[in-house]
């Protein structure tokens, strides 16, 4: 595929570059002969006879600490381990369509390279030495396509590598496979006319989340040990929360994204941002403490310059960590969470109660105010950065997430969104500054709010987080999310947010809400949307919001939530087997 | 004046505003009588007789370390020491009008609590106790007007403080007086209809620079021990160098602006900075560190949340300090610096040499097109939130510096910015975005040049800071001002920037230079206005570029240079003596 080929109809060109996707898989990796009973397909790896004993052993490891100690002291080879998830990855592709760029010589010839270097120095080249590492579709590769979602990207092949695959090579990474992503990136499922559409493994009726989709379910399908995906509304929560992974959404320009691909290239009112998408809790701190300890403002003249701090991350902002005081926002006010998520904050306020720490209630403040203006800012182009990139092939601006053998209409006939901030149209400079203006005030309004609360702590500080909804609900079928009201918040506030699995739908404990006063249609329709059978299985995870840079002290206050959690779980099972 | 003044006619409004200030004054503080000698006005303060011996020992003092440490051993009150300044200050107004609120009672009030708590309890109220602090006319304080300079704002009085002035009382600081600015804050000068023009105390002739111009020359009278300024352009660097001043202007958001008013309010593509004003190297440090030690980020939702390094502070990505290597940039191949200029850069290399450091040549790169960008960025919204203001009062858009009776022309016919920017329009929020994608590579590409340097610097590291002009002239008469083509670069790239005064014009010494290939019409005009006469005594300062959020690291580098200097001084002066 060659930039050559725009002649052609962008249909053509789509089947195209599909296909070559295809061919670029190995032949031995495909399945063949695939009965699946049913369309939860995260058994399949296991059960389909294509990863040997040894590659289960690796893949089925999802501590990143372990992975890269295993590495470190040779026990496993960076080689094996690349082999190992790659060829899982290629399985998650077949039952999910997950990928977009495929190279596995070239992933193998840099894993291969790392361990030479280990065997004959006996030092690793960096934190993350031999660890394969996903990319979304965003960041460019040299002598990689970097097509994003748009036809016309096609044959576009990277002159240079982005500013973070540069610093994961200079930590010993393999950046390995890249993942899918949705037309304009702009939504919260995954489908684009080049590479089509990313399912969820744990039920292929539903979306994986978006726009970090394609992360979502290879990830959860552990054919990547840590993905890298970017959010500006929620394209890293919510398909973490519909994957069950874990996830960091930090501040703007915490780390560097420079170089990588976007949508809305030049918006900077509220940045997108990059940030790890695993199965691993210590994915995260190893994730992001490798990035920051490189200093990418020698890269990246928009990152942030503030080293990693070991002591914010032992939380000397938040009383050293005992007690800690969270506050659960139950409900926005704008879309009621479905019976799962409200269990899901149940058990983790009880998991908190008992390990000691304080759970108090938040009330959302001015937060349809909030989203209305971001949602503003989002559309400001009069969507004139869309248009221009689907003009160049041809191919048509993607209206809906449903595909006409979905067999099911929206929830509503116009998302709530477009009703709040009405027809876009381009806005001058200076309407733009005004809505900066407001975003201002409003962020001003919310820390104040949230600082206010040093009043009902008791613990003489603010709350430390927020734990509330990634999205008001499980995953749902294709082309159904329409909520991003719980996301956008943290992009608007520029809250460093964590995501973190909490349970999975059981229809025995998930019994339907009666019906509440409803806040608006979307409301209503979200409501009527649950179904106990429909999401039956699918993760629940929720989302905990920190300040604006506090990207260690939320690291480390997930961890805590998760051992809570976890020991909280531990000790349950232990009593129902008494 | 109330609000209800605005049936008025602006000219009207402006004159009675005008005399409420004068009437501000205590009668007792007038200057009656006044002979002047020359246009240099900067012993008055000494010889009119109304300063007591005691005031001017006090006022004469001039490093803020060492009035802090009278003040908090109580040798000085904040009453006597609020007094002195306040007196000095009104001396100051009353020769080069650079004031605008007035409040005595207000600010004594203040210095008397402050000296009660510290007789009553024998602790300091904070790092800054009992200093009195002035304040460009953008800080809200409340209960006072906030005028910025337009009619239309006559009778705004705000209600309540903005976070720098909340902040500056939690240290324990005197905000006592206001400082002029100009119309719309964009000038490199000061004048507006309300309040008139500010002159350059070292000759009245020449403006004080701008657009913190009122500062510069309160200051440079030492009619304030330090002032806040802002700095968007070059309103920091321009009056600090035109007045002698050290000041420092931080990077983006690194200290607290939320609820001071300004121009373009919501133009986030530039932020506009605040910081200090003064004749005291220590007043830098202890002024930014006292900011940053009271965590502005949790007032200020904007701030960045980096505490004080005294890590960053001793230079540990500097090499500990020794040695350093400096790059000056002689010339910006825009506008050819004075004779005066490159004198203080042959000085300052040479007392940097002599310290043991290493000074290189820095050539410039791509700054026009940095320029042009940023100024294109400023005219984003067609002048529409200027016109906005002005419409409000009727009072008409100020297009020029020059009065009537000042009997000369500008010096160009259309400054040159004009001529890079064109016609300003207004731009479509897309259209920014453009204009955001652009900055950004341009920002990355002297990142990497700077990078770069590492090659030539000899001590493994990327050159420590660029010395270059903060403007290619000493203060010019009034209107004359057309040069922030050294200045604008650094808000552009985000660079932390000092400025340190190193000498003033000698016109034994400063010779005009022979004419040079000239690089544009301006820069023909700015070389054709050196006239030794017309400068001659005037101050000569330079500024130190570091790196994005190199506060701490520039603050000491500039104490480095500044004892470098004063050592060099000091032998050279043995030498003469000898």
């Amino acid at each position: 595929m060659t930039e050559s080929d725009s002649s052609l109809d962008w249909k053509t060109r789509a089947a195209q570059r599909k296909q070559a996707q295809l061919d670029s898989i190995p032949s031995e990796w495909i399945l063949h002969d695939l009965r699946l009973e049913s369309e939860n397909v995260m058994d399949v790896p296991e059960k389909c006879g294509l990863l040997s004993a040894r590659e289960l052993e690796i893949t089925n490891t999802t501590d990143v600490e372990v992975i890269l100690k295993k590495l470190s002291n040779s026990e496993w080879s960076s080689v094996d381990v690349t082999r190992a998830f790659y060829k899982r990855a290629i399985i998650a592709q077949q039952l999910t369509n997950c990928l977009t760029e495929i190279f596995v010589e070239r992933a193998l010839d840099r894993a291969k390279e790392l361990d030479d270097i280990l065997r004959r120095t006996g030092k690793v080249v960096g934190p993350l030495h031999g660890l394969p590492v996903s990319l979304k579709d965003q960041f460019t590769m040299k002598g990689l396509e970097t097509i994003m979602g748009y036809v016309a990207w096609i044959g576009r092949y990277a002159k240079s590598d982005c500013v973070l695959v540069e610093m994961l090579y200079d930590c010993g990474a393999v950046p390995f496979v890249r993942t899918n992503v949705p037309q304009t990136l702009m939504w919260g499922e995954t489908y684009n006319h080049v590479f089509g559409r990313t399912s969820n493994p744990y039920n292929r009726r539903l979306t994986a989340g978006g726009s970090s989709g394609g992360e979502g379910a290879l990830v959860a399908m552990k054919g990547s040990p840590l993905g890298v995906g970017t959010d500006i509304g929620g394209s890293l929560r919510i398909p973490s929360a519909f994957c069950g992974l874990y996830t960091l959404r930090p501040s703007y320009e915490r780390l560097p994204y420079y170089g990588a691909t976007n949508a809305l290239e030049g918006q900077e009112s509220i940045s997108s941002v990059l940030g790890p998408m695993t199965n691993s809790i210590t994915g995260l701190k190893i994730f992001v403490k490798a990035i920051i300890d490189s200093q990418p403002w020698k890269r990246d003249p928009l990152v942030v310059r503030k080293e990693w701090s070991e002591k914010e991350y032992q939380l000397a902002f938040h009383g050293g960590g005992s007690p800690l005081c969270f506050a659960i926002m139950w409900d926005n006010g704008v879309v009621k969470p479905h019976p799962p998520l409200r269990r899901a904050m149940v058990m983790t306020k009880g998991a908190l109660e008992a390990a000691g720490h304080r759970v108090i209630d938040w009330e959302p403040h001015r937060h349809l105010e909030i989203y209305k203006n971001s949602e503003t800012i989002f559309v400001a182009d009069g969507g004139e950065d869309y248009r221009t990139e689907c003009e160049r092939s041809g191919e048509p601006l993607i209206k809906s997430m449903i595909s006409e053998d979905d067999g099911h209409e929206p929830i509503v006939e116009k998302p709530f969104v477009n009703h709040l901030v009405g027809e876009s149209y381009h806005r001058s400079a200076y309407q733009l500054w005004e809505l900066h203006k407001e975003k201002r005030q409003l962020r001003k309004s919310h820390l104040d709010y949230w600082e206010a609360t040093v009043h009902r702590t008791g613990t003489g500080r603010p709350v430390d987080g927020i734990i509330s909804p990634a999205v008001a609900y499980p995953a749902v079928p294709h082309g159904l999310n329409t909520d991003s009201f719980y996301t956008t918040l943290c992009n608007a506030m520029d809250y460093t947010t964590s995501v973190f699995p909490v349970t999975s739908v059981d229809t025995e404990l998930d019994h339907p809400h009666d019906p509440h006063e409803f806040y608006n249609y979307e409301d209503e329709a979200v409501y009527k949307l649950y179904d106990s059978g429909l999401f039956q299985g699918c993760p629940v995870g929720l989302q905990l919001i920190g300040r604006t840079q506090e990207e260690e002290a939320v690291i480390r206050m997930t961890e805590i939530i998760d051992t809570a959690l976890k020991e909280n779980k531990r000790i349950n099972t232990e009593t129902d087997t008494k």
